[in-house]
């Protein structure tokens, strides 16, 4: 396999390792050989979005994330000290085996590492949260287009005027993701998202942006612009950026997440998290 | 509505309060008026099970809810010494509010008020979670009988052999309550509790009761006993007695629980927690 690393495009080097194992997978980020993002890697296994705290900040974001459910969907906690994601993928370190980290102190990006080990400390809780790709794969196999991906950029988010629900000193706006949806296919993407709850489920809202409290639809707060098209209803989803920025707005003195893009690979299968 | 409380038989006076508020039936047990079960009050409104823990055992108690949804579905969590549930019942008071409670100390019942306000601490986090009320109200709409409720007694809940996943200090096996399906609509039983994670959710086993470690389905290890008659299946569902039993095992020096029975009445409907 690590021949297929060396050469090539992302693209190409990416679509070589579609149907890699997470376990593998992790196994090659763990040695340094892929520090890039990770969109199309292990395809159909569940990637996840990263947040390390201190134990002292841990119970308010996990409640937090608890009343906060579409945009903190929680797969998986470790216990205090510990690197080891033991429901979504036992035996791997999350020191080591994300390609890329972001570390934060007092609210001020400082580093971004391929590896933690040197920062690691034993009051620390790692919450890995779910992520857009899952339900893209469900709407793309339910014959939904996704814009973002076939125009080959960011997927277009906007922070709205609706607050999630506060806990302890996190607070902040629900972040949404948009999708435009040709409008005979608005029922089939809600109910295709709607049976992963886990990964964000079903829109939070659909057509008037306005609605939202988002003055330009083609100013995205985050990611990039994507065309609407006539025919077309603009989607919003509950968007994994919500956390992250509400983490970011109450500065705790140290935080380390996972770099844009640059996701941690669960042995789950998307399938595992639908409802029915 | 206070004179239908005073005479009359418990079923009697349920029915009287079959349609009252959760707000007017929260202020008749705050004065002291109601301290019988609830199971049958303010008929279509979410009623939940409640267990306060001292704040540094919350966020494992929280940890082992969030791994384990199916017997432990998190409604809302208190802020530390706050005795509000702000999400279910804004402006309640969970120290008068539920007509009866038990006091455990060190593991040990030491007491069963039907008022804690002399108990609270500013340390206390207060619990709590779906209980499986709400689905069978479901299957009751759906035309599915449900034998305990025909026959006036509990529902026999039995201890399985399915640990639940640990979190800190809590540990313990799934308890899971048993309802006979006639066989042709065990399909609908599936669907339509499935309808309702927060409260439990679909079945975790259908059939044999022996795959779960049960020896003997007419000897439960809660409640009583139900027939299970020719043509009938039956099905056994997650049970919101297990984070308690987890929690006794685990002696945490201080836990205040609902007494058996009598639940909090929360203001949302069952209907507001079906994702489909």
């Amino acid at each position: 396999m690590s021949d297929l690393l060396c050469g090539g495009t992302l693209a190409e080097r990416t679509a070589a390792h579609g149907a890699t194992s997470p376990e593998e997978m992790r196994r090659i980020i763990r040695t340094g050989a892929w520090t890039e993002p990770t969109a199309g890697l292990c395809r159909g296994h569940v990637q996840a979005n990263m947040a390390i705290l201190p134990a002292d900040w841990a119970f308010e974001f996990l409640l937090f994330c608890q009343r906060n459910p579409k945009p903190c969907p929680v797969l998986d906690v470790t216990e205090p000290g510990s690197p080891e994601p033991r429901l979504v993928a036992p035996g791997a370190d999350l020191r080591t085996d994300l390609p890329r980290y972001r570390v934060y102190r007092d609210g001020v990006l400082t580093e971004e590492p391929t590896d933690i080990r040197h920062l690691w400390r034993d009051d620390l809780v790692a919450f890995l949260l779910g992520c857009s790709f899952s339900f893209e794969g469900a709407l793309l196999e339910a014959g939904v287009p996704v814009r973002h991906i076939e125009e080959g950029t960011n997927v277009p988010m906007y922070i709205t005027n609706r607050p999630c629900v506060p806990a302890g000193r996190f607070a902040g706006p629900t972040v949404v993701s948009m999708r435009p949806v040709p409008n005979p296919l608005v029922p089939k993407a809600v109910l295709c998202t709607g049976r992963f709850p886990s990964v964000h489920g079903a829109p939070i809202h659909i057509g008037d942006p306005e609605a939202l409290g988002i003055a330009d639809v083609n100013r995205p707060d985050f990611g990039d612009p994507v065309p609407i098209r006539p025919g077309e209803t603009p989607v919003f989803w509950a968007c994994g950026v919500t956390p992250q920025a509400v983490v970011m707005a109450s500065k705790p003195p140290f935080v380390i997440t996972h770099s844009p893009g640059h996701m941690f690979l669960c042995n789950p299968r998307d399938a595992d998290y639908a409802v029915f």
